[in-house]
């Protein structure tokens, strides 16, 4: 058992509130043989406060609640690393809560967080959520006064804000980098068509082909899921002079198009270009390292934890979303289209 | 503000003590309608019961710390997931606490969760822990009396038990595999030699050689550092002729061996065999897919949840440690030697 204000007092002899005043500074008024007395006594009884007493009082437990679908997912687990880098600049701790991406566990873990008493939640949707599910996961934090901020993922709801990423202008920067380089017929391979994130990746890659006068309507899709299957297959579905360039969604299904195109003994860059999106671990260790999008993962991570800090100290709401910019990432995946 | 006890009993009219029995399933003694009263005003008052407070009465908090080198790490955010998993099986939240594989972190992450009240801390030992300083972390966690728990990396000392994986099994098991393929020419890539775990993998290579009657001695050996730079390095050193095979003793090094030797034009597995280790997430997405060594992570993280709660519940320490036995998983980059 940890040693408590109780043990002390019963030790030197002194009233609990002696105690618990000299050992929270405000014991002036007694004697200092008795200050050191007590403060000795803890120090040898390895005497801690406890946070749970202490927080009673103040309201404020400084504990945070973190809300994953899958913290062994690489981009998870770094957007993780960011909040928790943040948490512990600003004094707090991190309680995690993985929901394996279903939305009924979001709303456990709400629950169970509101009961823990954290006096706030980094809240990431799980991806089965519908708009109601969503809306209503927001309501529920509202009802139990809970402080929150949705990161990475959001809904499409006036006065929904949160932390999240430009994926459109991700689309738009790969594409445009395809076009720049010459190309003119550029496949895309798509993510799931559920993911807002997945169809804003495609509404940047139409968007840089309408600018650039290129119609959409001409070029090879395919419906992807962010599988490296799903990128194989793409290749294996489209006829070869359909295209000199692809879009891939994500790093795992660019990877797919890669694998695929070398076991035809197509080569990277030289006849097809390649770009991937997400700069995953092994984009810059495949055979052809990959050119693709970053996004400023763990930015974001530190940057909600700021925002959630500031939310819970003033008692106010986020006003509008935080946007991250992606970047492009240039490896040898793309050239210039061939006769350039 | 959340509603509190004393809330209720104002609106109701009742004493704080008649509130607390209602709501703790101990108002027998009181009317059936103060009982629905009390019940009706907490449930519109969306009250909870403060975990604090009740932690305070019954001094367990249902929480644990996770002290991690680097959740975004993949190898460590398997773990994480897996004790994740393990705590909520368990009804216990988990803290995280990222201490970017510094040991004076530990120490500090240590001190903070006793004051937070933990019931139990997993600690994973930073990779600059002296054996001096690893003695002093747990000796912290003994003085503080919280029950604790090494997973994963562990010290060479008397006495000391935790949850591990078999490195000297897994050097062996990948070393064994080239041996039954008939290679007798096998090079290692080592990992850094302060860490234990790289330096038992390599000690397993050494068993597996000397059990068939080849020497050690005789093999190319490049001291490296799970880098994928390490790997290309050993290639670039090594004479053509000294190796049929190689042992990465990581899935980055043995990348590095890929990429080098096929940037020469030696095709794997037909001219050189490779094996890795830890089957990371890009092992099976490399252009020939990595046979590897797996270690069961999210087992291991699920096992070291189950023993810290049986420990916090009986009030024991763990007796021996426990030792999860890795798996030889074969993909393409290894075949028989040529000509056999």
């Amino acid at each position: 058992m940890r040693a408590s204000i109780k043990d002390i007092a019963k030790l030197t002899g002194y009233s609990i509130t002696t105690v618990s005043l000299v050992l929270n500074n405000k014991g002036d008024k007694f004697s200092a043989s008795a200050q050191e007395k007590i403060l000795e006594t803890a120090k040898q009884l390895n005497y801690r406060p406890n946070r749970h007493a202490v927080s009673l009082v103040k309201q404020h437990s400084n504990t945070f609640g973190l809300i994953v679908p899958d913290i062994g997912n690489h981009y998870f687990a770094q957007l993780a690393t960011g909040i928790e880098h943040g948490c512990r600049k600003y004094g707090r701790m991190m309680f995690l809560c993985n929901t394996n991406d279903r939305h009924v566990r979001n709303i456990e873990y709400i629950n169970q967080l509101a009961e823990m008493g954290v006096d706030g939640i980094f809240d990431i949707l799980s991806s089965d959520t519908s708009q109601e599910q969503g809306i209503a996961e927001l309501r529920l934090m509202d009802d139990l006064e809970i402080p929150h901020i949705l990161v990475d993922r959001f809904l499409d709801v006036p006065g929904c804000f949160g932390i999240r990423n430009d994926h459109v202008r991700g689309g738009y920067l790969a594409t445009k980098h395809l076009i720049d380089l010459g190309h003119r017929k550029i496949g895309c391979v798509t993510g799931p068509q559920l993911l807002k994130d997945a169809w804003q990746r495609y509404e940047g890659y139409r968007k840089a082909l309408l600018e650039n006068g290129i119609s959409p309507e001409d070029q090879p899709i395919y419906q992807g899921d962010y599988s490296v299957e799903c990128g194989e297959a793409a290749v294996e579905t489209w006829t070869r002079d359909s295209y000199s360039a692809v879009f891939a969604c994500n790093d795992a299904s660019a990877m797919g198009v890669c694998r695929a195109l070398m076991g035809r003994g197509i080569s990277i860059p030289e006849e097809v270009s390649v770009v991937g999106y997400d700069d995953a671990i092994y984009a810059q260790m495949l055979q052809v390292p990959l050119t693709t999008i970053r996004q400023p993962i763990r930015e974001m991570g530190m940057a909600a934890a700021k925002c959630l800090v500031d939310m819970v100290c003033d008692n106010t709401a986020l006003q509008e979303s935080i946007v991250f910019e992606p970047e492009l990432i240039v490896r040898s995946s793309t050239a210039g289209r061939r006769g350039l």
